[in-house]
């Protein structure tokens, strides 16, 4: 505590002595990548600090069934800001935005009823991440909101070279439960205590999955918690089963920043 | 990451140019301290680092079912290096020690089995940390481990005004789950995925206390973890039920940071 303050101080006081500028001045860059997966033509969103080290850890991240959207890049931006290369990966394909609820349900389904297509897309977008020359190619990890954390589960399920995966209020169940063993990554699930899509005897098989395949991995129940947690836009009713929860937000994403400190250093 | 690597470069920096001492060469000052709880004589250890803020937060710890020794002590001077005035609570009174597990399990159980008496014990170790001129008396957490997490939860669930209450392998198990209700501290579980001894349905037990207590509680799962993963001395044989894993030490031991870092502040 007292030596945190003391760091802390020293260094504004030596940035003071010799000009060094605020890194928070760094400009962001944004930007929208097209990109393909067989013949679908596929557009992810791209985020960096200008300037800054030659190379650096990059996360993939995978939006919730909405699809990419103000959230999604949001996290990206906030992930660039930590110093990462983040890339939104793609799922539905170019320009395929659901208007509802409805309408994304229905394409998150398509998706989640075809394993062997969610793994190929979400692939796509990591091949994508790691093809930016900013990008230190093994230190790459994957993070996912509700649709997204499954997709990016199916990913360390296929086997995937990637360091770590994390979910946000992600659905945990696998049609193909032996795909445990392939899992490279070290998997961080953040969980809503409360969150009747993901209930207990899904979290249950997903352990048995993960013990049966020897993965490393770690899960955090957050009280008071249901689906859509980070969301803002999910409202604040936990009796619809989603819901925004300002603590949860904040805990799980400090339980991802220190996860990365340790398996992205 | 880039910003934390500059912000340690130019805190040492700082140092080299100005001559600062590091805050490592304080003083660590630690002592016995005698009590009582009614007319038991009680022998807890107290530590701190010589210097520093005038006032600071207090950390109550309490040990495993082997009682106060070189593994709480150790903690509570990590706990003083962090900036924390720690105090090692004592159950079993002074001079008593068991020899082995044998007679640790006995001593425990019987602590166990009155949880009143376990109550007053433990409070009476609150209330000596509070006592302490340097503690922030409003700032004031406990941590537990395996027996000792059984004991800093039934003081939560005694009602103490504790911010924040963090077992480490603890025993998870309450005869009034009614007590849910009392607690006021904010609850970090840290358990062993494959914790035999604190099996699946008394997580869940206890998760159902906490839900209808209405209590700001998180839990975090690590996988490949059994009983006792903090303490060196249980050995590396899973098979036993209890045994060390480094990996969920160090994780568990940030996660109480990053929680004291929250809520302590």
């Amino acid at each position: 505590m007292t030596r945190h303050l003391l760091t802390l101080a020293a260094a504004a006081a030596l940035s003071a002595l010799l000009l060094v500028p605020s890194p928070a001045a760094a400009e962001l860059v944004t930007k929208a990548v097209e990109y393909r997966q067989g013949d679908a033509p596929l557009e992810g969103y791209l985020a960096y600090e200008a300037g800054g080290p030659a190379k650096r850890p990059g996360v993939l991240i995978v939006s919730d069934w909405m699809g990419i959207g103000k959230n999604s890049k949001a996290r990206a931006e906030q992930l660039a800001r930590l110093g990462y290369v983040a890339f939104v990966a793609d799922i539905y394909g170019k320009g395929v935005h659901p208007k509802d609820g409805g309408e994304a349900g229905k394409l998150a389904g398509q998706y989640k009823g075809d394993r062997p297509l969610l793994r190929a897309r979400v692939r796509a977008g990591l091949d994508e991440l790691r093809k930016v020359a900013l990008v230190d190619a093994p230190k790459v990890a994957a993070i996912g909101y509700c649709f997204g954390g499954t997709t990016v589960l199916e990913l360390a399920r296929s086997g995937a070279d990637v360091a770590a995966v994390v979910t946000f209020h992600g659905g945990l169940d696998s049609p193909t439960p032996a795909d445990g063993k392939n899992v490279k990554a070290r998997v961080l699930v953040l969980h809503g205590a409360d969150d009747p899509y993901v209930p207990a005897a899904q979290v249950a098989a997903f352990e048995d999955e993960m013990r049966a395949g020897g993965v490393d991995w770690q899960l955090v129940k957050y009280s008071g918690a249901v689906h859509s947690f980070t969301i803002p836009d999910a409202g604040n009713d936990n009796s619809k089963g989603a819901a925004y929860n300002a603590v949860a937000d904040r805990r799980s994403w400090e339980a991802m920043k220190a996860f990365f400190a340790e398996v992205l250093r």
